[in-house]
């Protein structure tokens, strides 16, 4: 009797552990429910609001105009209150906000590998999900309600923000979508104005942090 | 004393898994050994070879040239015999291909979130390793020993593109890189010449896979 509960709690530690860590989340924070891919606008919506960072592109300044990429954190709201548009918390320090200044041209890439939610299917499969917003990369008077909502949004997600060196300066961006590059299954890109993924159905129970 | 072994048996099962749901790996592979930061070169391979997929950026030629970022994923050699050149497998039938075609500026990031080793630091604290390897993107000849060398590469670490669909017509490429920019603790990037980092000294215990 005592190996059989040894035996069934040993199991069951495992399998609930095994778990999480092939999903690669911490036990903690439970999966947001993933919307249907065809549902392009959602799937959008909710790709973007469950990434906390990505890849963000400019045009560089030296290196002879070179595509840029750079690792950046990002919000696009408070848990429940994400809007979609990106916004970011750069220093001109760093190439990316100083090419952003003078070439505003830029796009954001996101892939679902990083949420732990792909299955074990390769990064570059079409089941895995990837998007890119494609747009204008702008710095935002740090007095507007357009950088106190950056704020509260990065903020919340971001919490070591608030204690990043005021010595350089950190500022709140925005990408301003023009367009929306996302695949999500087999068939290549799946057609998303910017106008519906902005407007997309999001309901509570889609977004967790 | 049979309470006792339950308890240290309960002990060991969640420490052993929490580890690594908490690292994000999938528990039969072993963590390699990170390297010092302040070797640079060293750090710089490891990084690469540790990781299987980034975001591979060129100039779009539709959507008014801005950069265009695309989630790819990507391999620098079979396991032990990494030479710090990514090589990826792409199809025509996606933009970034396509854009290389035209206008071969390029520049792949990769950011050390991916892995798991960042410590719960934020992606974008400076302390959490981030590498973007700048150059020229070109499609190799698909007799060439060099991209013999590629699909080895490639299909080590990413055995489903064996079977990705021929009329996709998938080719190899690699990115010839031209400057390397990398921050992978305070203080900005590191200093780091394209030499330096392709004859790197990379220990066969720093890389597994």
């Amino acid at each position: 009797m005592a190996v059989k509960v040894f035996v069934y709690w040993s199991v069951f530690l495992v399998l609930g552990f095994v778990h999480d860590s092939v999903i690669g989340r911490p036990l903690l924070i439970p999966n947001a429910r993933r919307p249907n891919p065809d549902d392009a606008a959602s799937f959008a919506r909710w790709l973007v609001s469950q990434s906390s960072w990505g890849v963000l592109n400019t045009i560089s300044n030296e290196w002879g105009g070179a595509p840029f990429g750079n690792v950046v954190s990002f919000s696009d709201g408070e848990p429940d209150k994400g809007k979609g548009i990106p916004y970011f918390y750069l220093t001109t320090l760093d190439p990316t906000a100083s090419n952003a200044l003078k070439d505003p041209r830029s796009s954001l890439t996101i892939s679902e590998y990083s949420l732990g939610t792909c299955d074990k299917t390769d990064p570059e499969n079409p089941s895995c999900a990837k998007i890119t917003l494609i747009g204008k990369l702008k710095l935002l008077d740090g007095k507007s309600k357009d950088a106190e909502f950056g704020r509260s949004a990065l903020f919340a997600k971001h919490p070591e923000m608030k204690s990043w060196p005021p010595g350089h300066n950190f500022e709140v961006y925005k990408l301003n979508i023009e367009k929306i590059f996302m695949i999500n299954w087999f068939g290549g890109p799946k057609p998303l104005t910017v106008e519906q993924y902005l407007q997309a159905k999001v309901s509570a129970e889609d977004i967790t942090f």
